[in-house]
């Protein structure tokens, strides 16, 4: 197996691809399957001759595969350069990283921008509604056929960090370290509500056609735009708005009596609604948050959160941060509490910060000294050579 | 001069409407004037002989008013039955309330939605950009015709506070309490955010043709539907979500997937949004959200929040909600604050509920009983007859 050469920026951007199904099938919770799926990925580092040494890093929403390379369509950085690469917390000099564009995303991998086999034409609505659990699912035919039987670590903020805790429930097996950030056990009502707003901001327009924008040559965005809007409000905190934005005009000395950007927030709201739309498919969009709401690891255990954690072989490191309204630190302690209840073996930080739910994308120290200090525990443990 | 029963509901629901201007234009912050306009408001309750008993109720960005009657459109109880009438805290036996739909508004008063008698057609677009005070301007006028001098009192929450607070500053004299609830001195930018997005949604729907919808015969009710449910889940508390709906299901035993409102709490959502759009004008929540953002009292006072409240002689009753996270007790203590370094009258309460922003709709206890007890100590003073 040809494994990328991790800082050939130019290679890596091209993306790696594997068509799966071969070995059967992808069962998916809602009971439809899929004979054939396709997972669009990227790796960093070298995996270890006894491939004990590979991390799996699982995407929020709004992410995808591209987690420290140059963004094919943005030409930005990865969403987690800060954390992927040589020296970093994820160490490409002592881990294999890969990082796959979940199930239902648009980056390559199955999902409703996809062309469905059997019709010609893109899934659209069509493809089947997924979860959280058939993420993971897909994600383990990639490491099967990667040849890597246990994943030295699972991690991933919002909803990686969901996947993280199933993988972790799924598959305790095949997971040494487990470390969801910013996450949650099950979606909380005001999140559903959130999601719900973004779903039919998509579905008010008129461009949508009722997800077959691709057979008139149009897509909702300005539909999706708003739905990132309203997201992205959700993923600073209050504080974080005030410091950054404040009531601060954009390129004006006064208020001008009008509907235009006035106010530097509303200029950089409308920034952010328009260049998602670039890069994400509004159906994906709709799949996306659906899988998250439907996301309640108790329920499938007899509404018992500890027993989707028994016995539980897994270390976990769980992270959450103060001022994240989103998945406050109470939805991490729920986590946390069921995992005590198994005696797992977990360590749980709430870092101090003021940056809200998207602390999980920046720099913050404390937050990766506590990676770092977990990571380099657990890797010793796994017997890693250090790098 | 007639005052209607407040009692008779068939009489209140038509509403009483006044033509204003024959006293000069109403000059608007924007520099514009409006040579006439018109203002539709409720009583409830007598005026005394020295008409020294009025309240007036300013509604929020939502509200109109019909406080407290039957609304014409929807058939439900007024927004704050639960506050006025015979023996509540704004206790129709003592008090004479006024309520009226502010500037901007869509249910009588000059607004977008009403004509522009220069050109037969309605406002739309081309109505001036209105602030708060300009609401307060015009409710001022109301008072000059109803031949009133000073208000007993000025109360509201949301942006009924924000007018609550307006009036203290711009008409010292024509004041003698003051009661903003839940509410601040200057929009957050958090609240420019969410303001923004509402814009952003109505303006995205193609039935809004520029705000020209009326000429198209029709409404950009999508658009306006997802502003409103955007909206409504900053108007309740994580907490009550979540004791409200939880992860509950809308009539089914087991999630579908699909997009339908799996949840009761994307249910609620989507009633939230189809009922709004039956008695409000798009383009009016334009105007309003946008007078709420312009709202900073600092501003208009060299950047001192004291001096807007120089000397001020009016009684304060500043009153919060723990769980609102919309308007935060932050900003009232901002409010207090400035009012403290003007060694004004002020009483502060914080009230503990976990039910968001929209507790000040609510029959909370301890918020009437805080209300009640300043009212009547300061009815008292006035030397209003008790009831």
């Amino acid at each position: 197996m040809a494994i990328a050469d991790p800082m050939d920026r130019s290679s890596s951007n091209a993306g790696q691809y594997v068509e799966l199904g071969d070995e059967g099938a992808l069962r998916l919770d809602s009971g439809t399957e899929l004979p054939r799926f396709g997972v669009a990925y990227q790796t960093y580092g070298t995996l270890n001759a006894d491939k004990s040494n590979a991390v799996l890093v699982c995407h929020a929403l709004t992410g995808d595969q591209h987690a420290a390379n140059t963004h094919p369509i943005t030409g930005k950085l990865g969403w987690w350069e800060v954390m992927i690469g040589p020296g970093r917390p994820l160490d490409t000099d002592r881990y294999f990283i890969i990082s796959s564009n979940v199930l239902g995303g648009c980056m390559g991998s199955t999902g409703p921008k996809e062309i469905n086999p059997e019709t010609g034409e893109p899934w659209a609505l069509s493809f089947p509604v997924i979860t959280i659990g058939d993420m993971v699912r897909a994600q383990a035919r990639l490491l099967d056929h990667l040849g890597i039987d246990q994943l030295f670590c699972v991690i991933g903020g919002s909803m990686g960090g969901m996947q993280a805790l199933q993988w972790a429930s799924a598959y305790p097996e095949r997971v040494f370290a487990s470390v969801p950030i910013a996450s949650a056990a099950r979606h909380s009502a005001q999140n559903i509500a959130f999601g719900e707003v973004g779903r039919q901001a998509i579905m008010a327009d008129r461009n949508w056609h009722g997800g077959e924008y691709h057979a008139h040559a149009t897509t909702p965005h300005a539909g999706l735009a708003v739905a990132r809007m309203a997201a992205h409000i959700t993923y600073l905190s209050e504080a974080a708005l005030h410091r950054k934005f404040g009531r601060k005009l954009q390129d004006r000395d006064s208020i001008t009596f009008g509907f235009d950007a006035d106010f530097q927030v509303e200029s950089y709201l409308r920034h952010q609604g328009s260049t998602f739309v670039d890069r994400f498919d509004a159906n994906s969009y709709l799949f996306i948050t659906r899988a998250m709401d439907y996301f309640d690891m108790a329920v499938e255990h007899d509404g018992s959160l500890p027993a989707a954690f028994h016995k539980t072989p897994v270390r976990f490191c769980v992270i959450s941060f103060t001022s994240d309204w989103l998945f406050p630190t109470a939805d991490s302690r729920e986590v946390v509490k069921a995992l005590n209840a198994e005696a797992a073996n977990v360590s749980f930080v709430e870092v101090e910060t003021d940056k809200g739910h998207d602390a999980f994308l920046l720099d913050e120290p404390e937050f990766h000294k506590t990676l770092v200090g977990f990571l380099n525990g657990a890797a010793d443990k796994r017997g890693l050579k250090k790098p």
